[in-house]
């Protein structure tokens, strides 16, 4: 019998302009910190945006925004807390933290019930922190959000960019939109990334620096802002 | 009915002194990179050892290796090829390095019948490339490879030790032991992951700066094990 839950989750879904899936080969490139930093962007110029952590490997980006103690609160649904401008949700509120992994069909399951339960407003964004890889909750994730699109990060390593082909060819051969692809923490020149991105047929959205600030600006949305990083996601989330 | 192959996997693993796992609490910190190098460094003391490569989100020992066109040989089993010095095997020749991901179930299939097929010979180490985190595989990996031992990689990054801090409660809970937790990749003086692995009663093992001549020593183990970072491992090798 099909889940009554997926039909419920593209009517939850169905107000919302356009959903960005942060998504990366492997995980250590700054997917978090990207997916965030694009979430606030589009805040701070105005758009109505939503921030849903999914990466249950690691959820970070409540260390990232500085969450403390927003809650969501529940009315025939979950409602995400508003923290620093955006609509914010991630499993953590599901796991609360603790250290019991969820097992593969647990964590399918919390993904599903997460999603068929929050309720957002009208958006105009929102960018989903996706767990990295293709392992079986991306593939859930293709199969129950509508229009989702994927802006997949990297760092310059070929080891990180061979897992971004593999990545990139799931989801060309799925037919599912990739909105570019991102270079972060790079710290020497070449054009090896942005050339094999190309050859995909995909757009490279641009490079972004080593910056040994961003340690410092954890848990702190504005300082974020003011990085180098920031600036750059900024000129990024305008080009989309 | 219990899988007979878990307990031919016991009978597999019975001749090998011991078994390193080196895992980590989020992926991009180094892991599969500390890995490879440590088991260079037990064979180039002479130690019988040998590399399994189990992190199916994103294998790549065989590009740290330089791994060309050895396979295993099919003998009553899978005998692994000789690559390096050590005896070598990996993922990659289950999945063939094709882009479709393996489902949960799969996946755990996967790793349980290359445990159960492949036929090491007496090792003094086998070295574990273990999946990130602390998914289905990591507990699968538990439940099925007897004396299982973690040594667990991380950076500076106060993100990727929160992820850290979660696999070792998980550790100390299942009563599996932990050698110890090697800082990777740090750029600034702290002892920050120092003080807090103590704090949990776990041997801090070292650290290890960041090194930008890494990424051209992919494919070459000689001078992988010439770098800083192949110095420090040499050192941690000798402590375990």
């Amino acid at each position: 019998m099909a889940d009554p839950r997926t039909s419920i989750i593209s009517e939850r879904l169905r107000r919302i302009r356009r959903i960005i899936a942060v998504s990366s080969g492997k995980g250590g490139v700054g997917k978090s910190l990207v997916a965030t930093t694009l979430a606030l962007n589009f805040a701070k110029k105005g758009c109505k945006a939503g921030l849903f952590d999914l990466d249950f490997t690691s959820p970070s980006t409540h260390l990232l925004l500085g969450v403390t103690d927003e809650q969501p609160r529940e009315e025939k649904g979950l409602i995400p807390p508003i923290v620093q401008g955006l609509e914010y949700m991630s499993l953590i509120y599901y796991s609360s933290g603790q250290a019991a992994p969820l097992r593969g069909a647990d964590t399918s399951n919390a993904l599903i019930e997460l999603l068929a339960v929050t309720l957002w407003n009208d958006l105009d964004f929102l960018v989903l922190d996706m767990p990295p890889g293709i392992g079986d909750a991306v593939l859930d994730l293709i199969r129950l959000v509508p229009r989702i699109e994927f802006l997949v990060v990297t760092t310059s390593s070929q080891l990180a960019f061979e897992t971004v082909k593999k990545l990139v060819s799931l989801l060309q051969e799925l037919k599912v939109p990739v909105v570019g692809v991102v270079e972060n923490m790079k710290m020497t020149e070449s054009r090896n990334v942005q050339r094999q991105t190309e050859a995909f047929g995909i757009k490279f959205l641009g490079e972004i620096p080593y910056d040994p600030e961003i340690e410092g600006s954890i848990g702190k949305p504005d300082k974020l802002l003011g990085t180098v990083l920031g600036k750059k996601i900024k000129e990024i989330s305008q080009s989309l």
